[in-house]
């Protein structure tokens, strides 16, 4: 089978290294050219030593690349650069995946009020597909743009579909709280960043609204056809690297049996590779999933409350990982091509 | 001015050692015994390393602390230990403080339901006091026991009472999601604690149910005369030492403004040594409390939710800290001698 | 191809996890029968949940394990045990890779000594190959028993190893100040590896004497046939999980410039798969190897000092993953079958 | 007794948080002015939240300093900076204390090579005391400035004088294996500084040559009036935040018995209190000094290699512990006002 090319913008970030590390044992990728400001020149093994010495890609200067070779491309840049560049990839027949949050919300005016900026295409947005890859399977397929979710709505939202979906739920009650490893906030200057300030700390942050809260709403209605969906969505800081938690409050609608509800998660995801629920009454811990592409999901029954907890591993599942799983599924290749790690515990 | 002698029953556990570290720079404090099973014999010194070798005291077997000079004794014991002894030291003229279960719920079949064993001495449960220092003073100061609070409570009765006290939340939706710092485990043999399975993860535990949400909500209601309360609580281990964060959620009745909101914090703990409120839109961090007795607390209000978040060291504040300010209370001393410490940061 | 059916002895560890780990994915082994005393009857997946649901093993007690079907059988148990079982398999033609110290160390006097036990099959001992792969490739291929080196001796070995060939330093005089994370002392009950206690710390340990001494001396010696070669030995705990990093201080014998020393380096593991090195003033951090079974080497030159640097993963290139290299070698599959993950970074 | 007033330029590193957190509760210290560029009008509890509220000192911009009120000034400035101040305040007859490396080498043209700029005043450098307090007591006393001494060269300083005193070491072959928490780096803005690389991982660097070798070396030899000391001192950064520990290998140069040894450091640090010589075969652990201002040091013997153990917390008596202490000795105050503060455990 020939190899799909494939290229990566910003590359030396922590998605672009994550994106590196699973393309390189990709059976059907070859990589193409990696882009990269600050790096421009140097091998990208100098910059990623965990990387084999077989790849001998360079970083190039994105005002040098052209993309020629490449089909698809991923965008691991921060929030604003992919909208820039798609119109024309796109009319040369390219295809995009923008790991940023240029194409996740249809609500250009929304999206302009959280991001601060103006969008610069709103017409591609329409047509972009929200990369969930277990709930928007068959748009992902055609897609000619994937907005690749975000890390904590890509775990929540696998947590509350099953929910929605059945309508057993109030729409308007729900409570996400929310933890994620640092990795998350990117290879950011930011003192809040530094080890002296974030090791054997916690604290919330955003509590006054965060940019996925939109995000998880609209793209939860749109899956669901549901209208009113209402979620109150406070993220906090762990001291530690890699790994999205979500502990999610919700009221049942009707009292139902803990095997009803156990049925209702376990036929969604049956057939999911990636999703695992668990079970009634288990629980998930980031270290089961670290490293690799999987979301945990078990659920606890309290009274009429509901409590879901989700887990993924924010640069995989929530950055990376499910990027490739939607370029799989768009060019029609295994869904766990490149992608079967295990992970890394203890 | 003369010393007041006390003794510690189970000097060789995380709140026993903290005990230690915050007694040996008090100024009107003489220790007289401490107990070890385990250690029995050993000088304190050699199990506590960083304790200065001015500290000649060794640990002697429980079975052999007379306590005959002792005014005061502190329990740093396992559940159930404090209970055996309590009925015998009190007849003795001798007061007690408890920083484990024994006496912090009045309902003796509610306790012995959560804590799976029959209680020794229900009688003195009733006259026990709830050592929640800021909230229960004058009961603190003529008490011959103390049921010392638990970590978890701590942090969450000061965050809520401001609000139930001024009745101005629904008692009935209150959301709990809190966090601890594995040192709130103690120092047992668990697999979980383990450095190599904790560190680096995250996760939630006892979600079907956890001692601290009986405590919370029966004082609670002693406190603020409130007959209805009901909180959801959630713990989850932080991959950390000392800390606990809570994040709670509650229903506002009326929609009060945040002026009048950030008025009924200031007010309640205007006074208060230990809890700073930090006002409306802050963000309290573990770090800023690690090692010293404060509380710091702030408020977020997202429609008509308030978040309210909280943090606290729980050896200190959360145990060891507040059993001496408790002690200080009950004698009558400066309620910070020996708690001026500052947090260690970064 | 026939897949070759292998057991482990011993599999609710972490060496024993780590294997399970890389075997699931390895492209031509069947997994028969993991032994446990403790999770006898328990699924696998159920102990270690972060395994693909597809493993259907379940733990069985090491009375009734018969390993009839295997080929070959994994020791992950303590010290002691693959000697008591070693001389009844090879009896049925089955070949044994011990990841525990039985066989590392052929003066049965010494070993006894330094283990504190009687060897129960010293013979065995004698025909025992000593599994340091890259240094032992023609032994490893016919050997029945593997005795898979210790983690330091690993990433020491390695690093040593060219200097001794070469003759090129004073082998009386050699450092080894060396760094372990927390899971080379495995899943123990041990205050020490509490999570409350590591974290945030550091310290060296077994100053007086530690095992790893006398086995990279006498396996250097035996590979090199050098007779004089001399070590101390000092490892320190740190506070992670995962990662060996040794620095080594040598005497050169004669002012060599850093162009030969580098060559050395180079064309002794040009050939090599596992073993990186990185040149000249190039620094090696343990999370470019971790998770993964590489070995990364450097050298700087300080005067006529050499210093040495050398990372690796203890579960892996120092456990797990030299003992799947030399059942690839002793199988003649490919040497990185199964092997081929790349480190996890950040 | 009259408070001492000091000030503090360069108040918002590290180094200058940790002078706050001791100054704040010391009994005989009036804190006058803070200087800060970036946090110039703030209040100095905004930018520390966990100082107490007691503190209404507003940071003040550099150029509007004029230390008028205040007998001593502290520098908590990054290289370079205390140099050009230097002049005209002693010449008001100000004292002060310098946190970098201004004033810790006395060869100049060293200072300049290592330091990479033109010194800006070399005569200063001259009269500057080296602030060691347990080695430079009596030159501290009448010091008007005083170098305080880097964190690695105070622990590794610390653990050698005693045996170079004694003429009992060859004091060409001492290697200094030296480990460090990353708050020992500053609050900078470096890639390598961030949660997301510091974490979980462990490396050396300065391999080929630190700052801190020529000040050990300079200074060591000062202190003991000997020639020629080499020392090799190769660092490395911990995943943690506070703590040196230093393991040092020297030869003996006759074969002197533990006894003896003992004697040498016992006898050498009997009246100091802040250095608790442990005794031989004993492990100093890094939190065992953790927030306070102690050193741990102990010996191991091998055959006639003498292994010495020394760990501080960097950023107090690696810093401003021993700032406070030499302030102390000025000053004629307790050598310990302000500084008994327990390490914090666990």
């Amino acid at each position: 089978m020939n190899k799909l090319h494939v290229s990566i913008v910003g590359g030396s970030g922590y998605t672009g290294s994550e994106l590196l590390r699973l393309l390189v044992n990709h059976p059907h990728i070859e990589i193409d050219q990696i882009t990269s400001r600050q790096d421009d020149g140097k091998n990208v093994t100098e910059i990623f030593p965990f990387l084999p010495k077989k790849i001998t890609n360079k970083f190039i200067h994105p005002d040098n690349a052209t993309f020629d070779q490449s089909e698809l491309i991923f965008f691991a840049t921060p929030n604003g650069i992919a909208m820039n560049f798609a119109e024309k990839l796109i009319s040369k027949g390219k295809k995009i995946i923008d790991l940023a949050a240029d194409f996740r919300i249809k609500n250009i005016q929304l999206w302009e009020q959280w991001y601060g900026m103006k969008h610069a295409c709103p017409k591609l947005v329409e047509m972009a597909v929200y990369g969930l890859s277990e709930l928007n399977k068959n748009e992902i397929k055609n897609a000619k743009i994937i907005a690749n979710p975000g890390c904590y709505p890509t775990a929540i939202q696998l947590a509350l579909y099953p929910l929605i979906n059945k309508k057993i739920i109030n729409e308007q009650t729900i409570i996400i709280d929310a933890k994620s490893g640092i990795s998350g906030a990117g290879k950011k200057i930011d003192d809040n960043l530094l080890m002296a300030e974030a090791y054997d700390n916690f604290n919330a942050y955003s509590v006054q609204g965060h940019r996925h809260e939109p995000e998880i709403e609209e793209n939860l209605k749109e899956i669901t056809k549901r209208k009113n969906i209402k979620a109150l969505f406070i993220p906090h800081l762990l001291p530690m690297v890699r790994g999205i938690y979500a502990t999610i409050y919700v009221d049942l609608i009707e009292d139902l049996g803990e095997t009803e509800l156990d049925l209702i998660f376990s036929t969604t995801y049956d057939q999911s590779i990636f999703v695992d629920y668990m079970g009634i009454n288990k629980i998930p811990k980031t270290k089961m999933v670290r490293g690799s592409n999987q979301c945990k999901i078990s659920i606890f029954k309290r009274d009429k409350k509901l409590i879901v907890l989700s887990t993924i591993d924010n640069l995989v599942k929530g950055a990376a990982g499910q990027a490739i799983q939607n370029m799989n599924i768009m060019f029609d290749y295994q869904e766990d091509a490149g992608l079967n790690l295990l992970p890394l515990a203890p």
